[in-house]
């Protein structure tokens, strides 16, 4: 019999309660043993709730309590999660986590803190939900030199951008369906700025090289800024905007980045819409191997947190090694990648932009007072100067 | 240091040296091990080319040189595969092995095999070629009832059937132009007849119900049958034909079958196109998760077998479990599968058709002297009944 807790009874929390649940004879064939749950740590009450009769309001009971094996965090955000966990860990707890934000912040500290206990620290649910990333990263994709991650790792932003490519409506009144349906939050900051798919593209690079890739350092544009007329252009030549979470490695340099990109049906992320998630990983000798999927949503997300429960009990004993080292990466300058750029400027700037990019593609679509072009493949630092000589409307880094 | 012997130097057996010179520095850092070729096995002499320093003609050097850790199978078939991987286990070492018609027939016996010795039989390149599959479906999908697996298993069907829906060509002048591309055999019997997915579906049904499903027992029909005329139905309902081998869990029983099969872009698999692969499974948590890459090719199929050889490597001295035992699985009777059937009759069959299938939808393109329809959903066995009466030109299933 194994003991799990679960900290904090939101979506995933819940989730995971019901996971467990309703697969625990499945659990118990892939696992080997009964799997329960004993606690569950939440502030509120949930009155009437079966959870109830497990519910505690104090984490010292949990982490004091020998019985319990396995701790699934669902409480989010950094603090007090951060503190939970390693005490967890420190007392010979495996722990399994959604949590982005603070695998993003503490990752390769809180799995050096598993293998000084012989536990482990899983977090497979924390990028691209219900899809298997981590662990085909972690122990799949083992024999190739990674040169390239791209993901569509936020759910909310595909869905606004599916929305808008293909009823050409605007950002704003997207953004208010979309809440409307509980696909964005209230405050969708974290969401339509980018911090969110940040967050998980620097896990997944952290994975790819074995080092740790601080978030902040990472280039991040949300969507706020794409409109109706950039899916205009876009729609005229077959073309949609996605938002990527990209890592690249360009010699020994490691570039990072979180920005809208244009793509069009030669990409396999192209045909991702609507709330799923995907990731495209390359390697040298692999190619490009896609995974795709739910990115959220209650149950795929447990989904993901329960595997790695299963996964806990199967290594009870022993570390499962993770590469992910505390050494920090520097990341590759920005202003050095090559990008190719989509580009909208008002007609009167049209002679100055067109002696400004030789060798642009004109873009045409039915837009009045526009000049709109795709660029030859350049550096962002020389884009951006001869971009600031015109007035540019939107620009969209384009990848074909 | 790692010692590896490859048996077959054929594309992928000379793909996994080609792996391990090329990425030496990385499967250092991903296996903690220096990891070296030290023979290759092969009947034929490779003059002048560098493996003839390593290469030998009798397995017996390899089976009983202890210094060797790691055995890579690239030889194909069963005979003397089996032979070969069973004598390594026995002596002590890992197996890593692309051959499906292999891990199809004897992957339950031959994991026993390597449990009894404390060693590894790995076989992820045995489906889907480069992209991680196996792996994921036993170490991640562990939450989940898995309640159907559907995949694109066979790159040179679906590189013929792509070529057919884009071009309006026909099945013969198609597959002579695989033939004449390389990817298609001279003799193509185990691609066109389906018998090569057949395999692949029985390995991943296998592990998805941790019991043995025999090839021999799935229902197998190929793309011989599929015309360009069937293509221009399906192209007049935004439709495409590809060959699926799938597995489904309706009760208790267990559903396997290799056909081709009518989908449209509502199906993730869709957009798979050309030589690619993709595998979808259905979790009753997770809902459809894809994995999408390249299922043939030397160095994406070498590089999956190099990561079972790091596996192996990190699992010195312990058995990874996977979930296949040899207790058989007696599949349901395939008459009671209900399916929709996309059908075409002479003009003549019509009003004798129309009264057989009542609420068909019939199907208009520019075919002269037919009539043609989708059924609505029935057991197969109501639908031979019934296509008995009437003249069948051809019948496809339909997944929409």
């Amino acid at each position: 019999m194994i003991n799990v807790s679960v900290l904090g009874y939101g979506t995933i929390g819940s989730g995971v309660v019901e996971v467990i649940n309703t697969n625990n004879k499945k659990l118990k064939e892939t696992s080997g043993e009964e799997i329960k749950v004993k606690y569950v740590l939440d502030l509120r009450e949930f009155e009437g709730n079966p959870v109830q009769k497990i519910l505690v309001h104090d984490y010292s009971i949990i982490a004091n309590d020998p019985e319990v094996d396995i701790v699934v965090e669902a409480m989010g955000g950094v603090h007090p999660a951060y503190d939970f966990v390693k005490e967890a860990l420190e007392k010979g707890k495996s722990v399994c986590t959604s949590n982005k934000e603070l695998v993003a912040a503490h990752g390769a500290e809180l799995l050096e803190v598993a293998k000084a206990h012989n536990v482990n620290f899983f977090f497979e649910a924390s990028v691209g939900g219900g899809i298997p990333i981590i662990r085909p990263l972690n122990e799949c994709i083992t024999a190739d030199e990674i040169e390239e991650i791209t993901g569509i790792l936020n759910g909310t932003t595909n869905y606004i951008l599916t929305k808008m490519s293909k009823e050409g409506a605007g950002f704003e009144e997207t953004l208010k369906d979309a809440q409307d349906k509980g696909y964005a939050e209230r405050n969708p900051e974290a969401d339509v700025e980018g911090h969110d798919a940040c967050r998980k593209i620097a896990i997944l690079t952290s994975l790819a090289c074995g080092k740790q890739v601080n978030y902040e350092d990472i280039y991040t544009e949300g969507i706020t800024k794409i409109s109706d007329v950039d899916f205009k252009y876009a729609g005229s030549i077959g073309a949609s905007v996605k938002l990527f979470g990209t890592s690249k490695k360009v010699g020994d340099e490691i570039y990072a980045m979180v920005s809208p990109v244009m793509i069009n049906e030669t990409n396999p992320l192209y045909s991702v819409s609507d709330v799923f998630n995907a990731v495209l990983v390359k390697g040298n000798m692999l190619g490009n191997t896609m995974f795709y999927g739910a990115g959220a949503g209650k149950l795929p997300t447990a989904s993901a947190v329960v595997s790695d429960v299963v996964q806990a009990v199967r290594h009870a004993g022993e570390t499962v090694e993770t590469r992910w080292s505390k050494e920090p990466v520097k990341l590759g300058e920005m202003g050095q990648l090559v990008n190719r750029f989509f580009v909208r400027v008002a007609e009167g700037d049209k002679a100055k932009a067109q002696s400004l990019f030789a060798n642009a593609t004109e873009v045409k679509a039915d837009v009045a007072g526009e000049y709109a072009f795709i660029t030859e493949a350049m550096k962002e630092e020389e884009f951006s100067k001869k971009a600031e000589e015109i007035n540019v409307i939107n620009r969209i880094r384009v990848a074909f």
